[in-house]
């Protein structure tokens, strides 16, 4: 009897209907039994929001190479959560993917992003996880490169002992499959959006304001996703949930507390 | 002439007129300069979303204690972001707190939690930050001892070297204050929930889930926010915004990418 295939949960922050959502089912839907469970509209910048005063909805939908897909009411962590808990219950995924984004998640990118919060909630159910984002925000960005790697990414996470604790956040430049170099394992750049607000006037007279911000890379390190990025390279940076500045605390344990 | 104030901004995730929020500013009051600038209403299991689809509004609010106070019609981090550069502009505050949260936010409730997101929002934009939570839930939680500790490591906090690109996340035990043993600086237990769903149905017959989960610390070290907590002292973990797990890369190379 042939081995069971291995279950992977594919889900994203730009919704379900999304293109870069069908690319990864697509890439990977021969690799296993596909569930996709993804929220029923975009959801970016959503970080790790959960729900928690409010029930979620499940609706089935149609996916090609699916073998279940479910839009999810809720946050891309809330889509990981009822997946497991709420439409499996019984068993547990053996990956789980997240994306593809329309878009960047390099660097400080990581801690507002619904995509990647997605693949580390998946990392804190002791679940291989991955994220994949493209380098190109367009709604109909060609994820032909992208869709190359994940599933190469894919292949060798079902193979090789997968970091504990950890997810996978990998970010794939915006040019053709044969400009890109390779893959490079990174380091968070240290790299960071300055921001700044528009303040404009309603109808009414009264004030609103518009969130806008340029990207500023500072850090000149040759092992970051940023450089990576920069130079044609597919970057690879292990995340895990542990938040602890573990150098910082012999520091504070000079601190009069 | 004396010199100046610390600006203090305030913030937090249950909402501009909870009652934590206004421990807070109580608590710091008289030690700098203070702008509170909090979500319009609740904001808990927030994480690090972000409104980058749509306009934030600010509403000037009654605070007896702080110099000037706004409701923001976005999320924790949309509120940090908006009081440095939609209210302050020239100024950099010298200090972000945010809390008293109502609840803990200790091990894994620090990637979920609105309050602390606030607080690592404020270490990406280089200040000295702290999220403060009090181990009690309730709208009506006694806060005396949370407001005498917060106060306490506020001023440790402008007196001293602050560790760089991160921020502090205080919890503290729900007890009266001379139960209290002190403060430790900790590690980020292992502690997770074991999350599960209640499957309802609507009264037209269609379903809807309640996520409902159990808190469980496997975690024995003695070095962990969850030991201190539960041996009644003040946690603080010191919390930083690079993800990296770099640990994990040189494993990472090993693999045919």
């Amino acid at each position: 009897m042939a081995a069971k295939k291995p279950l992977i949960l594919v889900t994203n922050d730009d919704g379900v209907y999304a293109r870069g959502i069908r690319a990864l089912v697509d890439a990977v839907s021969d690799l296993g039994e596909v569930l996709v469970v993804a929220p029923d509209k975009p959801q970016s910048g959503m970080g790790h929001a959960v729900t928690l005063h409010h029930p979620l909805r499940l609706e089935q939908v149609k996916y090609e190479k699916a073998t279940r897909a479910y839009a999810c009411s809720g946050t891309p962590v809330d889509c990981v959560k009822l997946a497991i808990y709420g439409v499996l219950k019984d068993r547990t995924p053996d990956l789980v993917v997240s994306g593809i984004n329309h878009g960047a998640n390099s660097s400080i990118n990581v801690i507002y992003s619904g995509t990647m919060s997605a693949a580390l909630e998946g990392a804190v159910e002791d679940i291989p996880s991955i994220g994949f984002s493209l380098l190109d925000h367009s709604p109909d960005a060609d994820f032909e490169a992208a869709a190359h790697y994940a599933r190469m990414i894919v292949k060798q996470s079902l193979k090789n002992e997968f970091p504990e604790g950890a997810c996978l956040n990998v970010n794939i430049p915006n040019v053709k499959r044969d400009k890109i170099k390779g893959v490079k394992v990174c380091r968070q750049a240290k790299a960071f959006w300055k921001d700044a607000f528009d303040e404009r006037l309603d109808p009414g007279g009264k004030p609103y304001y518009w969130l806008k911000g340029v990207f500023e890379n500072q850090d000149k390190g040759e092992d970051t996703d940023e450089w990576a990025l920069q130079h044609n390279y597919v970057s690879v940076v292990p995340v895990h949930y542990d938040l602890t500045a573990h150098h910082a605390i012999a520091n504070l344990n000079t601190w009069n507390l």
